[in-house]
């Protein structure tokens, strides 16, 4: 008998309907011989409904008060699929975050989770119950009060558990088959991965690919839970996320997971500051303490003759207007001639642990790329990922030249059902 | 400095207008130098709302479940109203029932508060907050679950409040004016009473009167709570629910708090049933085991050739067929002929602390309905209460001719403003 943790997005419980398939889903996976514990989120848009209503109310709502506004979310979804696995005729129960023993940091709004004490969880497995566990939320044991995750939360709810109760696999639902080698709205011969390691899939993430947060792989990485990415519509086999060691030998495995790309992101260049030590560490401190995460950065070759120099970083493009009143705040401390933004980029990125062993993987990529006709502004790597940054309008011809130059177009003509990876 | 208790219900909080006005109406009091706890109900029409989501998924929803559901509403109104309180410069926290330590039985979806212990709430009102609590919802200490309190919960919730905390008032928000002598949707001379006794209004809600429901009325006498029963839409007195021994002297109360009416019940007559010791008794165990609440009973004159007897009782019109159910269940052992049933009745009832010492008082109500050509078809009295049932389509008329009988019609010619004392 499996342990197997069961975790549904919004959009696979959107109305009764949807509730109902995802009950018959977790009844036939206990039929099957299996203890299920089942994480799900609010449903289809009642998050949104729920922020709008705050938002009628006050520009500024408190963070603590809002958590306990967008936790009726989950708390609603919850008690439906409970009540509709009854109506299968399996015993199930609803535990809200806190009940479920989800610890969390005091962080409302994005409150990391700290531990799990799944005590309430496996007395109910032991009843031959399956656990509904709200995602998203916990509990900061010294107000007692509600936390939220923030983004990506009810996936790293659902690892968090299967993690705290040695759970055999993760099965993330999504409303896509799986991880593709790059995003089908794209790329039509785009590939359905079997599986890719957790470095891959981080890097896949963190390079744009939405269909896992980079925080739920990292903690899926650290407990070592195998996580099956799958659609909660179609019955078919999706792609495992698991470490490089336990499937079959990696130099078996193909060099490159995947093409990703994020139009996300904006660039800030600030331009005529002085080239001696310490201006960097100033710049981005400025940036820092305006909590905005940085993505790459280039500094450019100084000009000896003037001693200043420009230094370009890109960052989410949502976060543009506070990085630079961040950086006009200590104009005179960084000591800068002008400030200039561009919107208009977009970043694409190639990943592959196999590239670690395999020479002549970067000489590729830019070599498509010049074919393609496709201008470069930034680059950066680290040692299973290349990463471009270029203008947005030439992103797509960019992945597609790319995915063919390194052979990971579909040759079986398979149909792909799916519209992204994305969300 | 006063501590006062306020309950605002759903029409009160409906939407995002409603719940700033409510907040302005708390900042208001808190600046005129109170402390304040809000009990509020979940807005508008959520809870049906959220019960027709569990009926799309199932006929018949676990208690448990339901209770987990429903909760999820005075979640959304307390979150929104903090924020909202917070909005107009007064420090605020929400607290779910289960946080604001209040200790119910086990019964899902009908559970009653047998503790509170208002820890909490005495450390956020010592902090200068407006502690806001959910009403309607409540912990079972044993099972950790969350509890409803089922009808008239949220007004149970305040006065539970008022009385663990010794508030100096608890105010119940509605959409009417107060209590009247009758409602003023059938009589628009009926007048606002200033005060009413607990037993008085006990009286009152029990034969119709829908402002208070008597359970929260009944923790309030017994706890000795003033009530203050006031619309939340103007900013006039309403109506004190007191001891009788705290306003002045009883003798100078007038003699009739008002008239009640009630259109909610069904008849069931039980006919040809033996005139031997034990025989109602075993009919109404059958009633009981169903759970059916009774109201007034009537046993006809036994026939002394049959030794066979008929009797009548009322009931909620919406549990008729499971009292004809469990009464069929018991044909052989209580033995009568036949059921007769009858949905067109109406209840007509005088209520009054002052009838205790005044002689003729059902003299004179005999006679107005006798004079209006009502028909009088059962009777029942208490000392403080007259009730009739008539036929329903002459109770408009019953109720006025009673309300001018005994001088209740206003003759200062005040506007009403309000549609009814019930919701």
């Amino acid at each position: 008998m499996s342990l197997v943790v069961q975790k549904y997005g919004g959009s696979s419980v959107a109305d009764a309907s949807a509730l109902k398939r995802v009950a018959r889903r977790v009844a036939d996976t206990v039929k099957a011989g299996n203890d299920v514990v089942v994480t799900v989120s609010a449903m289809g848009d009642t998050t949104d409904e729920l922020i709008s209503l705050a938002n009628a109310i006050t520009a500024a709502p408190d963070a603590r008060e809002m958590d306990i506004l967008l936790t009726a979310g989950e708390r609603i979804s919850m008690a439906l699929l409970a009540m509709a696995i009854h109506a299968e005729g399996v015993p199930a129960q609803a535990f809200t975050g806190p009940q479920a023993g989800v610890i969390t940091t005091e962080h409302h709004g994005r409150a990391r989770i700290i531990d799990v004490a799944p005590g309430r969880l496996e007395k109910a497995i032991a009843e031959g119950k399956v656990a509904i566990v709200a995602g998203f939320q916990g509990l900061h044991p010294e107000t007692q009060d509600v936390t939220t995750l923030g983004r990506g939360g009810s996936d790293t709810t659902a690892v968090a558990l299967a993690a705290a109760l040695r759970a055999d696999v993760c099965e993330i639902y999504t409303d896509v088959d799986g991880v593709f080698t790059a995003d089908p709205r794209i790329v039509p011969q785009a590939r359905k991965l079997a599986h890719i390691t957790y470095e891959e899939m981080l890097d896949m993430a963190a390079s744009g690919a939405k269909v896992l947060m980079p925080r739920c792989v990292e903690y899926a990485r650290r407990y070592n839970v195998p996580i099956h990415v799958r659609s909660s519509f179609s019955g078919l086999e999706g792609t495992w996320v698991v470490s490089d060691t336990e499937e079959g030998d990696p130099m078996e495995d193909p060099i490159i997971a995947g093409v990703a790309h994020d139009r996300s992101e904006a660039k800030i260049t600030v331009i005529g500051i002085p080239d001696v030590p310490g201006t960097a560490a100033r710049l981005f401190e400025a940036v820092a303490r305006a909590d905005v995460n940085i993505d790459m950065i280039v500094q450019n070759v100084s000009a000896t003759a003037t001693g200043l120099t420009d230094i370009s970083f890109t960052l989410p493009a949502t976060r543009i207007d506070d990085a630079i009143a961040a950086i006009s705040g200590d104009h005179d401390g960084i000591g800068y001639a002008d400030l200039v933004t561009d919107s208009s980029i977009g970043k694409v990125s190639l990943i592959g642990a196999g590239m670690r062993s395999n020479a002549g993987v970067s000489a590729k990529f830019f070599a498509a790329l010049r074919d393609a006709g496709v201008n470069i502004e930034m680059i950066s790597t680290s040692d299973i990922r290349i990463s471009v940054v270029t203008r947005a309008d030439k992103v797509d011809e960019a992945v597609r030249a790319v995915h063919t130059a390194f052979d990971l177009d579909s040759t079986e003509g398979e149909a792909v059902v799916y519209g992204g990876t994305g969300r």
